[in-house]
């Protein structure tokens, strides 16, 4: 897809591709009560970056793999995403009114189908993951260690521990170590699973499991650690949210441990590690992959 | 396992089987917050009857098969059954203090535990599925079908659906039908995928899957109306719980439409029914099952 395109592009279209698809990805035909429906595609179609469906694929075509296998997979992805959302914006938990600027599930739907909305999305995803093998024929082995990975990296061990730590967290978390926990496994655990993921699809070797692996590491690591400078120094219009939200909630951050300027050369280091990852493991056309490391490097929203 | 013992004993026996094998379901070396793997286990281990693990080994007896490859599956689908208690307690939901004499999980954990205790298990049971791959060498193609099938039969088209109609249904089920809708999916979808998955482990027929799913919705059926009749009639220390808390939630319910008799008319007739299914069917050592579902209609707890 856009081989030629710019990385702005490339996003561009990837995003609306992904778009398209998470529209149908419920299939029309599956009986079920209306507003439940409805509560899951509220949040499925409310914007974001589409970062983690778009790494799937292009990790994918780093491998010279057809970006279509690995569609059922980017899907999933982004419902386990937004399923973390949503329920990370319930009162209970940090009690958010609105997300990208539009009213929150459980304010639109209610607390009660917010939950239920979010537990389907949850479960909807390993549907879609094995949509792999129903439309586009990869085989059975593959899609069972890809749900492995994806309950392992989004459970408790993964998504969910770290979500669970950053909530305990704030009872305060007074050392980097811990912080390093909560976004390794909040953020970072998703990366890796969409890189690696792609890359199963398309075929890669161990080895070149372990250098996705690497990268998203590095690379999750460097997208909080950035959101973090980001809500310190930029621009609200930009970022379609207040800054500074985190020294209002008294959330710790990098830049609160180590400073402003060391937590930007910490994002350049990450970046460095994660291209050079993919440098050194033979990709066929690693270029997508190292052009959206650079591009989310220098983001500003 | 048990093959010579009376049905009480079979249950019993398989029971003690899957909580030792929940106990240990969630892997030692997995690092998390203490707190979330408490809160996992908390619930996993408050009791029980254990229906649905027991029904998916004795469906893969039915067909000659070794139950232990289908464990895996087995302890998948009570985890989905938690985790859909634990969120079905909570204060947006039933908002319910105790279940089976012990304070819910948000009652010892908090809100926030509880919801993210119920995804993790959620999210826990497809690792587990996954495990008849890993231990037991079960086909991935077939991995892959189970995957599919709990992903529906527990997701928005199956038991999410029926939670969110029953939500729903609080401000007034009116026809006997939607009653039978949130009883099929809030219910019979998982008792369904239960003795499906167990019969797929152990190699069934096209035919007999149809006839295991005849079975599962009859049985899965006459369970919930008999629930719905144990709680007009029952003793509060058999069943451990206070009766008449329907009528006293102003909850509608089978007798309430069709009286008590016609109830248990029904819960007969079903049965009979899925002893039907299975009957002829021509599986090899379908005891077990039909023994379940005598069992199920003549219990008073």
């Amino acid at each position: 897809m856009n081989s030629g395109a710019g990385i702005v592009d490339y996003i561009k279209g990837q995003a609306a591709w992904i778009e398209r698809e998470l529209e149908r990805s419920i299939p029309a035909e599956w009986s079920m009560p209306s507003a439940l429906r409805e509560a899951m595609l509220y949040s499925l179609m409310a914007g974001g970056k589409r970062l983690r469906p778009i790494l799937v694929l292009a990790s994918a075509e780093a491998l010279g793999g057809n970006s279509e296998d690995a569609l059922p997979v980017a899907l999933a992805v982004e419902m386990i995403h937004t399923y973390s959302l949503i329920h990370d914006d319930l009162p209970a938990m940090d009690n958010d009114d609105f997300r990208r600027g539009k009213p929150t599930s459980h304010k639109v739907f209610g607390e009660a189908m917010a939950i239920l909305a979010g537990d389907a999305l949850l479960t909807h995803a390993f549907y879609s993951v094995v949509q792999s093998a129903r439309q586009r024929d990869v085989a059975g082995d593959i899609i069972a260690d890809i749900v492995e990975e994806l309950a392992r990296l989004s459970g408790a061990p993964g998504m969910v521990g770290g979500q669970a730590a950053d909530m305990q967290g704030e009872q305060g978390v007074t050392k980097l170590e811990e912080l390093e926990y909560i976004h390794l496994h909040k953020t970072s655990d998703l990366v890796v699973f969409s890189v690696k993921a792609g890359g199963r699809i398309a075929g890669a070797s161990r080895e070149q499991l372990a250098a996705l692996e690497r990268f998203g590491t590095c690379l999750g690591l460097a997208f909080q650690i950035q959101d973090d400078i980001l809500d310190l120094t930029g621009d609200e219009v930009k970022l379609g949210k207040p800054v500074q939200s985190d020294v209002k909630q008294q959330k710790v951050t990098y830049p609160y441990f180590i400073g402003l300027e060391a937590s930007q050369a910490k994002v350049e280091e990450l970046t460095r590690e994660a291209r050079e990852a993919i440098e050194t493991a033979g990709f066929p056309a690693p270029e997508r992959l190292l052009e959206l490391a650079d591009y989310l490097m220098k983001r500003d929203h």
